[in-house]
């Protein structure tokens, strides 16, 4: 009977369990987990601190009882120290203290990221916090009783929909960003403007260009200095991204990518530092992997939700003796936040040419029912494609409405190689409640031929 | 200079005719339409009825102000009679009764269609509606005010967004179709009795398999007897499918197809009776114009509005002499009724299986909103695809919200090959208000595989 241990109680790991179980109804298969809770949604933190979602326990996705139902070994409060990748045993240090030593047949390590800070004065004064685990948010929650004034640092999606969840609280909330616009990694600056107005108009101020250089406070935190400026704070939520969890990973030998991230192959095996040999029966999926990206064909690490449940099944099923493998990222990415949706799948122009690439893109404001029907709103895409194939790389979209629907068709577009001709003459529906007789995606396609050939 | 003639004032005639002008910037351009309107949204006028929208005016798209400023003649109230092919000459009996010939160079039938009513007795009674112009429209909502007992006859888009129309004005409210399901043309009958579902919980009465034997009643309607039954109304709203408008196109020597459409080249001529050679400077668009399905390369006319649109743009730009062809259709559609959404793209399994395909097919219910996050609904999808190849051909979605996004992105989906392996491995966005981990589109590529892979 073969063992499949799971390192990590997180969205990857307990799909890779579930999955390892659909595929081998014999095996053993161990999930440990360093946190007390079970398989929990990240995602979902900011929404309970806004308030949107009432508890704690709504947000956990697998459930003691589902993994007992899978027949799945749940480890909580437990970590992995070490692993012996020759003779197959780890070594489990359990929630009683008691260390114990593992043989496993494969092994997926689901190891996960942590949050990052930027190393400067001040980050460990009270009031500042991170937003990754269930504990951070608690205490994120405890803090926002008497808090009055609050700063994000990073306006990445974490930290955008934190602020808006900061807002919703009734907190003044500023946003201070490095970078020359919000949501860098997802939008290019004109897309990124149309959101930073719809934040704006919610009352939340954003700082670009301006790196944070320290926090200050006598014990409870007092003020952020970025830039330059100081901007008064009794909450700061540092929202600068993670970092892949790969000391575990790096003890064992195997090697870490340009993403920092495990460097892995189709079936999500990990590769050997050095060698880039992959090694049998040692899997990588979920924040700590790094996979490849289905258009540059670089190596890519979205560190997404979706991301880590597509890896966490193939490499679930390839450990258990099945066949799967990873097609790569898109890094399709959806976000509601002050009263708008946001979405982006592909390369964002910024991010193609960075690659060399030459694209061309489109960009259209439409409505989103028909202009007679009560109610529509606003929605603006953008695509972006190769000047010399036009071939579709990548698609931004933000609006009042019906967003992820268009960006979702739109990593479709990307995967399969559709040109701007293609997606021009595509037949889609059309009623007056939902759409409007034309399509912006077909109308910003259009827009993007045209300056392709010449004729705009 | 070019004189390009458009025959209807209709979706596609009043594309067609901006399109001719953007590629020409000096051509003359005459519109002629025989209603006294000017170009209207057919697909609005259900939401006039049930007072989602206040006033005809709204419903009015292309404003004659716009037909000015694009600097094309709109000849309304008037009727082309008779075409001399050979010539060239139009004769046209204009809103003064003047009957005039009118040179051309090139011409483009948007003759449209009209409604059509089953041949039985009492259809002529006051009371009795069809719904596809304005004055149809008109018609109804003066005898509603009085109007207590409704039958609708016919489960089509048009027939159930009727029923809901007259259901949100308080009237008791039956439908009656010959098919053994609802919205036969667009959905599989497990899909169309989700639908049906939606429509009874708010009170509408379904009769299936009921062919309507005679309306009754003296001078005004009293009641339909359809299928042994007797139903009470004193409204009647027929909607059970039109005829396009060929008799103008016949008398010019041009081939009707099978579908009772003109036939149409890629370029979107004309072919000639007998012949199929297309006949040059002669065009065809809309409702009247059939073209080819983009699965199964069939004869297709769906006579939709999006159809109309994109073929009065080909239509447009090849009669004013530029180079545009058309792709052919899917037949996507949409609708919003008794509270849901609706949608479908390419085949049925029922329409594959009648053109002799084998298909298999996935279909999954799930939430449109993580599990957690508060107000999600249900949504079902069916992905049909080609047996043999694991092409998907087809798919078909309702529920509670977000339906047309997914069927917009199988549109795409579909137009570029993919297979269900292909789905089943897409990279969609996720964020918990907007999706779940898991989208359904994909659940259904895996079950329709299994199936397939003769694993289920």
């Amino acid at each position: 009977m073969r063992r499949i241990l799971v390192v990590g109680a997180n969205a990857a790991g307990a799909t890779a369990a579930s999955f390892a179980r659909k595929t081998d109804r014999e095996a053993e298969i161990i999930v440990v987990g360093d946190e007390p809770y079970s398989t929990y949604s990240r995602c979902g933190l900011p929404f309970l601190i806004s308030g949107e979602i009432r508890s704690l326990e709504e947000l956990v996705t697998y459930k003691p009882s589902h993994f007992k139902a899978m027949r799945i070994d749940l480890w909580l409060k437990s970590k992995v120290v070490d692993i012996d990748r020759a003779s197959r045993v780890a070594t489990v240090r359990r929630r009683d203290g008691r260390v114990e030593e593992v043989e496993y047949d494969s092994i997926i390590l689901c190891t996960g990221a942590r949050a990052w800070k930027p190393p400067v004065e001040g980050m460990d004064l009270d009031g500042v916090y991170t937003l990754r685990t269930v504990d951070d948010c608690l205490a994120v929650m405890r803090k926002l009783e008497h808090a009055r004034a609050g700063v994000v640092v990073g306006a990445g999606p974490v930290g955008l929909e934190v602020a808006d969840a900061l807002r919703r609280r009734s907190l003044k909330v500023t946003v201070v960003e490095l970078m020359d616009s919000i949501l860098p990694a997802s939008l290019d600056a004109d897309m990124a403007r149309r959101v930073q107005s719809a934040v704006e108009r919610e009352g939340v101020k954003v700082l670009l260009k301006k790196p944070v250089e320290a926090v200050s406070g006598d014990e409870h935190v007092k003020s952020v200095c970025a830039g330059g400026m100081e901007v008064e704070a009794d909450i700061v939520v540092v929202a600068t991204g993670v970092r892949a969890n790969v000391e575990l990973g790096e003890t064992m030998g195997l090697a870490v990518g340009v993403t920092g991230c495990l460097k892995t192959d189709m079936k999500l095996r990990a590769l050997e530092e050095g060698r880039c040999r992959p090694v049998e029966d040692v899997y990588c999926a979920g924040d700590c992997a790094e996979s490849v990206h289905m258009v540059s064909k670089t190596p890519s690490a979205p560190q997404l939700g979706t991301t880590a449940v597509r890896m966490g099944k193939v490499a679930g099923i390839n450990a258990a003796g099945g066949h799967c493998t990873f097609p790569g990222t898109l890094g399709t990415f959806a976000s509601k936040m002050f009263g708008i949706e946001v979405g982006s799948t592909g390369l964002t122009e910024r991010h193609a040419k960075k690659l060399g690439m030459e694209v061309v893109s489109g960009k259209v404001t439409w409505r989103t029912r028909a202009e007679y029907y009560p109610g529509w709103k606003h929605v603006t895409v953008k695509v972006v494609a190769d000047a010399e194939t036009l071939r579709i790389v990548g698609c931004q979209a933000v609006g009042g409405e019906r967003v992820l629907g268009r960006v979702n068709a739109m990593a479709l577009a990307i995967q399969s190689g559709m040109t701007l001709q293609d997606l021009s003459r595509a037949d889609f529906g059309y009623t007056p409640p939902l759409s409007d007789v034309l399509e912006p995606l077909s109308l910003a396609a259009e827009k993007a031929l045209k300056k392709a050939l010449g004729k705009a």
